[in-house]
């Protein structure tokens, strides 16, 4: 069995955006008891990951670490007509993910305790961003 | 056709783990001939990666390279009261895999020759950590 | 139903290769609607990342990015033997992508406007680097 979701993510600027409950959503709609979600989003500088979701701080200090890693408006970049955290949007991507399988056990996201799922907005303008929810399972 | 198995990963602190033989069980136990394994782990603070299987000095670097990167104890971050390689933890799985799916290829994970798929504990204490292998195959 | 092609890519060298359309084929020849395509790698010093399409100078930079932050013949590593540039392609591999799983909606890739599927060859030699494209839709 085969379902799909869709999920539209305003965001207001660089940060991370919980996108759990959404997918979940998607998950119980499908009604699938024992498969796979695949988590994808359509676009290069905005991304996915997996972090802990209990204390705030800690996606603060991935920001902080990202924003030091690949600099806004480093010289090394040539790609700036779009500004200067274009290109660096790009390279955190790169960097992160575009798409993540997550487990259905027992018609659920097979997350741990502390596990969310966040979109990463790289730009420093809000946009809408687009997630696809592709469920296999029986 | 969808078979999930799971492994469970006792780490005696930072280092890779190779789980290559635990996820190929689980593929040869589904009897899966075509598909797909799925592998997940329930973790924020270790990762999945696959990597170079012959050399272990590969293995060595790469955690050299990750502690350079992202430094134990940097001032940068605000999140320690789990300890100084805590929020180094969380990067460094940000940085890697919490999902990777593999083709199955008559019967068997299409692995390269050199590849190896590994556990990455990123916590210098050690961790009982959890794996799940999603099949879906026919 | 579960579909599989593979890519043989010729690479002459470091540097980003597009494979979109090599796995666009596939897709359409498995005549999937609705599904997933997973697409892997089967080595550990070239990897796969979705970028930007539009501009060149993107991969450029990211290419730039990627050379400054694992250099060739850093003297951290040990694992030499095989070249200078042999190590920090393990690295580059790691921090990016060996499998990406893709929507498949009404039988193509729900690629964004923006999306291209690159391979991305890490080691300066050329070198001749397969992929595998598991799908499963109905």
């Amino acid at each position: 069995m085969i379902h799909r979701g869709d999920l539209t993510v305003a965001t207001t600027g660089r940060g991370t955006y919980d996108v759990t409950q959404g997918v979940r959503d998607i998950v119980r709609k499908s009604r699938a008891r024992e498969g796979l979600a695949t988590v994808w989003i359509q676009h290069t500088s905005a991304s996915l990951i997996v972090c802990e979701n209990a204390d705030p701080m800690v996606r603060r200090d991935l920001e902080a670490f990202a924003t030091r890693l690949v600099p806004d408006g480093d010289t090394l970049f040539r790609h700036t007509d779009e500004g200067p955290d274009d290109m660096p949007a790009h390279v955190r991507t790169v960097l992160t993910q575009t798409s993540i399988g997550i487990p259905i056990v027992e018609g659920e996201l097979a997350l741990g305790t502390w596990q969310g799922l966040y979109l990463w907005e790289h730009r420093t303008a809000p946009h809408r961003r687009r997630v696809i929810v592709s469920v296999i399972g029986e």
